[in-house]
């Protein structure tokens, strides 16, 4: 946004991620509440629903400090329920909340390599479309409920760690059956699952690389846990999602939680009886 | 490979099936066995382990008719073990097999679309790669090990099986929270998960249209149960399998298994309580 | 308790339920509070964590009012960690919260049937105890966490409703296999499996008698939703309490949310094809 | 038996093991089939389906040698469907093979502590009824279908390992919660769960104690293999039992084959990080 040529007010928690920012001629504030302006427009990223919940209606409210007109783009992994909740709490005030939560590894910001979801009110989504197209390589649109965006990218996020613990049993599998795991991915990979998660997923575990984390353990399970509520929120059973949960709080509990999330592959290989030097 | 100018003698179960290469100047045998002659190459493909016992050991063994010096292609989805055991039977008599089971639709391979992984003796692998190229897109070797290549097509169906199984609950999940399936399984198979399995799956899963089969559940089945075979001989774990069995189990209870086996994706529906015509 | 001649002060959201201990002479009061006094002994029994919370902790705090020297017995179903965060709260006045949660069907209180757990401070741990014997056919102690007894009655309710499933799925297997489902549960809640929780539930799944519910399915659901918490917060997975909770976030769906909770074995049914007309 | 004054007949695999019936005037014969004779009783138990299908239908055929009138009472835990087969076999013959498997541990016999489910053709069933009556404590009958005997058996077998595993992970959370496994079984097993099940395996899982076996893991592997083909032949998906198979599939990649299959219940413990000395 900043290459754009976007005037920008910023806020981190920790301040010197921003500096990259200001050097390009960001102005800094030092509350989160303070980048809205009435009528202005706030870009957030958040680490969940609590987070948003205290920077949308607490203190320093974004949710009132932009009213009236403003619009608040989250592009957080939250719950659907929060962000209906919080959309409605903006509407109150005459601001406008909408979801346009992203997928792609962190450096695909900066490379315009996001794929981004996006849900709400119909008027909002439009002016916020061309900041949007500054940031990401496509934007798929979900209609007015401002949750919708949410539930897309925990249903991604949901399939992603399923083909990472479908992959770590096909390998365990593989490896005790004597066959090479990284000939396996690699066909795999490259044929009937020709995707970035194959290629990625299946590198880091075929060859046990689980740090530096590109996305921490401990930040997945945070992730699979919403899954789970907006399962039981819906009503609807999702048993892998169940299993995930499993791994996770079982990866954890080993020690594995800063390790990047694909480890909870490892749980197939433990089960195996296999020992690595982890 | 007739349209490459081989020499072909055919047999099939269903005779009729083979006019079309009869018309291309094949030879037609009743059995089997007939199509071996001693030193020559046979290709086959039959329903499971059982099938390709009788066709090698028994009656008119091809094993025996190839003797000495021929091979046995096996492109069958079956057991690794049932594999292993066959191509020491053959060896037994002076002939050799190995595993080149493919990936791709029934109609791939007419397209030269396939994918083969192909394992066994390294003499016999190379003497066999033409006929395949024929055939295939791509081949992927790995080893001597006869069963090796058997390993990967389970492995690469297991995850399949639980590629449908994932979409199916997140988009049970997404339904269920007033968001549009076909739009979900749009955006993702089109970015991370950007791979025929997760495009063609998601579509008819999105769109309950199981009738006609690509590949009917029944079979799907005996895949999963021989992917389990693999896990419990390998001595590892596979809980996503055991999963994908009992859908398939209660799929086939619920009349389904004449469907695609993508239909194991309402089980996660039945489990939400919606009920679709079917 | 009112028959053992102790001197009641009692209060219940639903005042009516409290009439039989009024004509027995206890004195309502109006709000939860009320019933404590300084010194004094209040036990309680609410709906989950946060109505403990409230009780204890907001407006007329019971914790602020037992003090100095009260002791407040909690019987409730709870988190471990509530109670240890509210027995913490206590302290800070000067009173004792200790936990004492019960087995046992609802009539068996005044049938002196229940069996209790009970853990907490010391000193209060004695002075409950003939209150508790009153009340109970066994105490059984678990030290000085107050936790600990929240944590045996998860543990008992899990069990419980693995038996109720593990019961669905052997009686629904049964059953296809042409095997009368109520002489099965008969002969093995006679024998190996002669315990309460078998014959109970055993005759309940037998004979498709979920309502009127002992116990609803939907406060089952919340049981299991802290054991999974406690299972997570203990870094302990517990697959079958997942499985569990998908049983029980499909049996709601599916309407049976005010059934008694052994209703869970309906999944198994709804699994195999068979469908009740329920 | 033979203290109840019967003639006997015996043959065993390891021969010294009939040694004390020898003692007591029993005959020993050195193969199975040499203890049918034209009209007789013939007594089973094997160790699986394949051996009872020898023993009845190659060499020198119990049921050929029975017949005319004879009957065969098969004790083995084995599959509804082979029992079914073999008994339409006998038939042929003009012999009868009906199923009588018991609960118990091994040294109930003697002491007359068996729970036997019985069941096939009525008039064999009456014949058998006294020698039966000889062996256990109480005999439940199930009607004409031979199989039917089995499934019963299957369903017990299937719901005591889920009680095992339901007991290793409620033990597993409990003592990362800091509350002693010992006790909280203790509780459970005298309350709610008082039967011999919780008790015996209660106290082998709260003391880690697989050695020497009882039951072989290695052997109640089998046993749950046999339930989920009867899950998979009946059309009713059992998750719970391809759960409990992962967990015998892993323990034995991790060499616990031979201790007791309680050990099952260590499989909740390495999925919380927690190592034992075993």
């Amino acid at each position: 946004l900043a290459a754009a040529g976007h005037n920008l007010v910023v806020f981190n928690r920790t301040a010197a991620k921003a500096d990259p920012l200001i050097a390009m001629g960001a102005r800094r504030v030092n509350r989160p509440g303070y980048t809205a302006s009435t009528g202005g427009i706030v870009i957030s990223m958040v680490a969940d629903d609590a987070a948003l919940d205290e920077i949308v209606s607490q203190g320093d409210s974004i949710a009132e400090r932009l009213a009236p007109g403003g619009i608040h783009i989250s592009m957080s992994t939250v719950s659907p329920e929060v962000t209906r909740r919080l959309a409605k709490y903006h509407r109150e005030f005459g601001s406008t909340m909408i979801a346009a939560p992203v997928f792609g590894r962190p450096n695909a910001a900066a490379a315009k390599q996001l794929w981004i979801a996006l849900s709400g009110e119909a008027r909002a989504r439009e002016t916020a479309r061309p900041l949007l197209e500054a940031m990401g390589r496509k934007i798929f649109e979900f209609g007015d409920d401002p949750g919708a965006a949410n539930v897309v990218k925990l249903a991604g996020n949901f399939m992603i760690a399923a083909a990472i613990e479908a992959m770590g049993e096909a390998l365990a599998m593989s490896e005790k059956s004597g066959v090479d795991r990284d000939a396996v991915i690699s066909m795999l990979a490259e044929t009937i699952f020709a995707a970035p998660v194959y290629q990625g997923y299946g590198r880091t575990i075929a060859s046990d690389s689980y740090s530096p984390a590109g996305f921490r353990l401990r930040l997945g399970k945070k992730d699979i846990e919403l899954v789970l509520r907006a399962s039981e929120q819906a009503g609807a059973p999702m048993p892998i999602a169940s299993l995930l949960r499993d791994r996770f709080v079982g990866a954890i509990a080993k020690g594995r939680g800063e390790l990047d999330w694909a480890a909870i592959a490892l749980g197939a290989l433990d089960d195996a009886g296999i020992k690595r030097g982890d």
